[in-house]
């Protein structure tokens, strides 16, 4: 049983109704359902509006693995709040990281870059191209598939160089992106993935499901480990 | 010709006699001074208790390798300085980071992890190991040397996985350290070397001033690029 | 359950009396003795001296995990086995490479480089550090351990850059070694362990067999994928 | 100065008068009469027919750079001149492979895994994206360009995680590929770039020819060291 607690702004569902209506209970209401069914997981929600974002030390240390989505609000989160989020990944809590969370400041923080890309919102098609067939995370996904209306994203991504890259992106305007990368921080592992604007019913795509659940499974790690302590060490040998 | 500022806390010096002994002319002119004769440098230098901790915009606009050495101080250096050197770095500013520089704000923040390690103080012998006399940062050096006595450090060091490491320290006492690491931010390479406790004449050493000055050179990128901009982009395909 | 190949060389144990003293079984017999117990596996071994060394391509499609132990006679295994041993890794079998298969012709097949080394055999203490406690390899094993007598391994050690970090070695005559390195090649996972001299009980040490136990859950794949095929693609969009 | 030495199968071009008449002289040809005036190169071309393809010790020795164009013919490119080139390249000569080179036999001898890729020869439009602007091979290139007409290689390339990915391309096909790869072997750094099929004018592309250039500087390295020796080593402390 792997414990998940999906944090979502929960903005654009409030505010706008075409939005609403594709995702009726919020985005992270769509991933919490689309994840039951497809495996062992205790899936929690958490808003920006509840106190402290709903991201208290107990919840946190609850929290196996978190999923990120925000867009309009990155600067309403608290600092706080990032810098827990921050230690507990270090700590060995999985983060994964949804489409306009690029800019999320918990990722940021993480990657140490700006992590900045060009942008087209025309509701065009995006394929996505599986490089990684054996990887955990992308256990039972095509060579590729595709989503008939996205947001385009497109290079240059200023992330650090992943240490995996699962899937490019093509688009159909003529761009390309680095759609699902890895990072380690720390004990934590950390996944990007792209695709999920809110006027698109992305989250209902199975695919994007299965892709999010093996994603979960991957990045929980059975480890709670401190790294802030910088411990004096006495010998081992004798000087 | 390379544009290279030596940042230093410059605390130690001024307070203990010992260290004032080494470094008369602080941690920073030691380094300044041996710089000289071993390349085409330009060299400034800053201290923390400049204005603006020596580090003014048009300072960093005019530096294409920042070094940084500190220690008690982390803290003191401003949440402005932190990230106007991190913008810098990701415009493709290079970032040699020292010893104790580990916990540095600065480089804390390019990593995204906590960079804690182990330590002693006790004057031992450490013995690098050079990994790859192949790398611009290793020409001249041999296979091996040896530091009479340093301060230990020990794994495990909370870093992202380095993109190339280049030298491991073996020490007396019976730990290891990755002593020389590289990273890239942005457009920006990054460079942390361990060697360089004030109580040893470190950086009066001709191999450690020689990978100094080959890090200089190979830090330094010749591009100042934006990465602040998200820009929307037009179709380059018909959709 | 995880279907286990341990290959050995096997002449050490049946020329040196010393040798077949610590192991009676063959190092292949003392490592799956000592899988049992620690794990889920169904171990098959295979030498040199059997027909097509023992792992003919039935042999192979039934493996999941393959380790590697070869000293004396890399030169005697065939061509026709290094390249099917190559094109199983790359199809998903995982491969364990143990001390001196560092020269072993199916591990520097998959790495492209020479492999070489520095070594010393006085039976010297060994300090092996554990970088990631984070790692499914390294679950269950402290901070550091020591094996009382081994051999030597110096760097450099000509490898690429591993994927993957997790262990360093102290060694008491003052060297350091990357002594455990993940790689991935095609679909398949590759780790490298350094420890296992033939004349010292390393192979009964619970901190080593543990690590193999892992090793073998970590390198199994579950995708058995056909890389040799350069299909003709036809276009997915208007051209 | 660099000293390059530029391989080509060159059958297509004596075979195919199509060819002929894009490259006169040989892709070969193209390429040295390209570097020309973009750096001081110091070119040399040698071909598959030539004794030991051009490639004997003697030339290998006096070049810091190779180039690599192949596609008919990898498999009589011979065992030992594959050997001679992996050594050559451990030892710190770089390595450019170019297009259909990811089949050549050194190619797949240095990265470990079989290089296959999908392809379609229907001419169409391909765009590469500039992912690393900082990077000194893409130095003097914009954020993307295109060719016209090209050949299409698709994900999923058989390769080890590139230590650098510096392009992506798209194809107007519906497809993407990691066009720009970078890796290091043993001394020598390996740069592969996927344009340059035969029956179109990319080698004529200043951009194409720019990146060569920068390629050349690039995988030039200032060493040359033997990587096949396994010494035995003295202890340095006592034992």
């Amino acid at each position: 049983m792997t414990k998940v607690t999906i944090w979502n702004e929960y903005l654009h569902e409030r505010r706008n109704e075409a939005v609403r209506h594709i995702y009726p209970q919020g985005i992270h209401g769509a991933i919490a359902q689309g994840l039951q069914g497809l495996g062992d997981f205790k899936v929690r929600t958490a808003t920006l509006e509840e106190p402290e974002h709903g991201l208290s030390q107990a919840v946190l240390d609850d929290t196996e693995v978190l999923l990120w989505w925000g867009h309009l609000a990155h600067d309403q989160v608290s600092e706080a709040v990032v810098e827990r989020v921050q230690l507990r990944v270090l700590s060995g809590m999985g983060l994964i990281v949804l489409h306009s969370g690029h800019y999320a400041r918990v990722f940021k923080r993480l990657m140490g870059t700006f992590c900045s890309l060009k942008w087209r919102e025309a509701g065009e098609r995006e394929r996505l191209w599986n490089l990684r067939p054996d990887h955990p995370i992308l256990q039972g996904i095509p060579e590729y598939f595709e989503l008939p209306q996205e947001e385009m994203y497109s290079e240059r991504f200023d992330i650090p160089e992943p240490e995996e890259l699962l899937m490019i992106s093509w688009f159909q305007g003529g761009e390309v992106f680095r759609s699902a990368c890895t990072w380690r921080r720390g004990h934590g592992r950390v996944f990007y993935f792209r695709p999920g604007h809110e006027t698109f019913p992305t989250y209902h795509h199975p695919h994007i499901l299965r892709i999010l659940a093996n994603a979960c499974v991957w990045a929980r790690q059975r480890v709670n480990l401190d790294v802030t302590q910088a411990p004096n060490q006495a010998p081992l040998e004798p000087l």
